[in-house]
């Protein structure tokens, strides 16, 4: 028996955040804590069924540990493309698997135990709602700023689903109409294509050929650049790293504006890779939000980093689906 | 006695909306009959307290009509910039009284009853809910098209009124980036630039400079051209008018798809002076919505026109917040 464990009949969640890489999962108790978890890879299943299949195997190995499957009270899991109302996945173009798969019914099946889906933005806004940044919050927008872009809106205290379970889909928001073109969706100019780590890069590139000011970036290989070498370069005081932040926040700030005119939160919180840049990219955001926002806007709407453990945030969020 | 009033205790509820021309005003039933309704001018009154004087003086005249005072539960006020949370109207740029108009008080005052604010979109929207296109919806966004553009976004079958009860401002996010200018605003590019009865004009006057198509529309004094008649130039036929609604369609229809992306809404409503237009308009917007959607939203959302009447419409909305 384990020491942080507590013999009674405590009840505890399960938490699993599927990402294009890799999956995490942990075991959750009722105030937050994460007591056991672990990670598989994603992106090595090309099917679900062996994916299903590993997942189940390390998640066993946690449930026993916590004492096992009678004290578990459900699973909750975040997932690109997860749909609330059906437990399904649909087409998520960052999933090695295609069309719709009925995730929470594999589960289910499996385990079980009870299964709630919901997309892995949307997990994060709860986990940020429950024991985060937007704690007592009952009006917020949570942005992920990752190789993607992921929102999840909370407005009235509730998660906004949508008519569809499709709500929060922010990243494909147009914010330069005409402007960059996603892979991914064949769309032109989404917040994704330019504040993403993917976005990063791709401006990182643009603004390379436009300019001949000297820079660090330019002794890389161009397939190798990234969003961390962009970030290193600025921490060095590389100007042409910071323009890159200094752009890259602008047509953040840009959109923010327009959510902010949308659903009028308390606060923005931005969670994710591109936010270990801090003021390089929050400035310039922060500014360009406050210059397209109307005059009842203004000086109102917190920008904060979520400062959840990025391991922890998502799977805390999703366990919390568990408990409803 | 009326014959269309039963002299039994039935309560009535009074709907009133502030426009920056004029005021419309009602008594309502439970099941949305409007009973009276009357309209004084909004613009003409420099300062409030001589327009809460005259529509005191007018609504009076129908209370009497109504069996008196003591029918009455309520009176529910649809505004421009009217704020559900604290019962003032903030910096609406659009009525003549400038800074923060504590407007619920004033007429409470007047009138000795409970008074509900809320703004003008909002109050149709649920307007639409109870009585219109949206009936029996959990998630839609009500559009007004007319001097200006104004919103009202309800999710999960609630109004969202934001942190601070100003959410819903979707006629200033901001469509095209660095795009034309707002006078009311200073901003620049906002849908409502665009897309409402000024954007229209303003859109005829760049077409017709730049184009040297024939036209009726320029045998019109430029200072008289409004949007009325580029409709009527369009029904006849007019290349550069039916030009001029393809273009505001197309603008309109991206910023759909943006809003959409946002909060899945089952239908958007589209109410007011635009949408007389019909097809010439709604063409371009549904082929532009989506155009700019995601996959999972394509063939989703419907685009309705309202059918409320609408000198009612807005009095529905606004007296249905009188019976909460």
């Amino acid at each position: 028996m384990s020491s942080t464990i507590s013999p009674s009949l405590e009840a505890l969640a399960i938490g699993i955040d599927i990402g294009g890489t890799g999956t995490k999962f942990g075991i959750v108790d009722k105030v937050g804590n994460v007591l056991f978890s672990s990670e598989i890879s994603t992106k090595k299943h090309k099917t679900i069924e062996t994916f299903i299949d590993e997942l189940y195997d390390s998640l066993s190995v946690l449930i026993q540990k916590a004492g096992g499957i009678g004290r578990m009270k459900g699973i909750g899991v975040g997932a690109p493309n997860g749909n609330f109302y059906t437990g399904t996945i649909e087409y998520a173009p960052n999933l090695p698997w295609r069309g719709i798969i009925p995730l929470a019914k594999l589960i289910q099946d499996k385990f079980q135990l009870p299964v709630v889906l919901t997309n892995d933005a949307n997990a994060a806004a709860i986990g940020e709602m429950m024991y985060g940044a937007a704690k007592g919050m009952k009006d917020f927008i949570m942005i992920t700023l990752g190789t993607g872009v992921g929102s999840g809106i909370v407005a009235n205290g509730q998660l906004i689903y949508g008519h569809d379970g499709f709500a929060g889909e922010l990243g494909h928001t147009i914010t330069i109409p005409d402007g960059r073109y996603h892979e991914g969706t064949g769309k032109k100019g989404s917040l994704e294509s330019y504040a993403s780590a993917t976005g990063v890069r791709l401006t990182a590139l643009e603004v390379m050929e436009h300019t001949d000011k000297p820079s660090s970036l330019r002794d890389l290989p161009k397939d190798e650049l990234n969003s961390k070498h962009v970030y290193d370069a600025a921490m060095q005081g590389d100007e042409v790293a910071k323009e890159i932040f200094e752009y890259t926040g602008k047509i953040l700030g840009m959109a923010l504006a327009n959510f902010v005119m949308f659903s009028s939160p308390e606060a923005i919180i931005l969670f994710g890779g591109l936010t270990k840049a801090g003021d390089l990219i929050l400035k310039p955001t922060r500014e360009h939000m406050e210059a397209n926002l109307i005059q009842v806007f203004h000086n109102k709407v917190k920008i904060l980093v979520s400062h959840l453990k990025e391991s922890d945030a998502a799977i805390l969020g999703a366990s919390a689906l568990a408990w409803e």
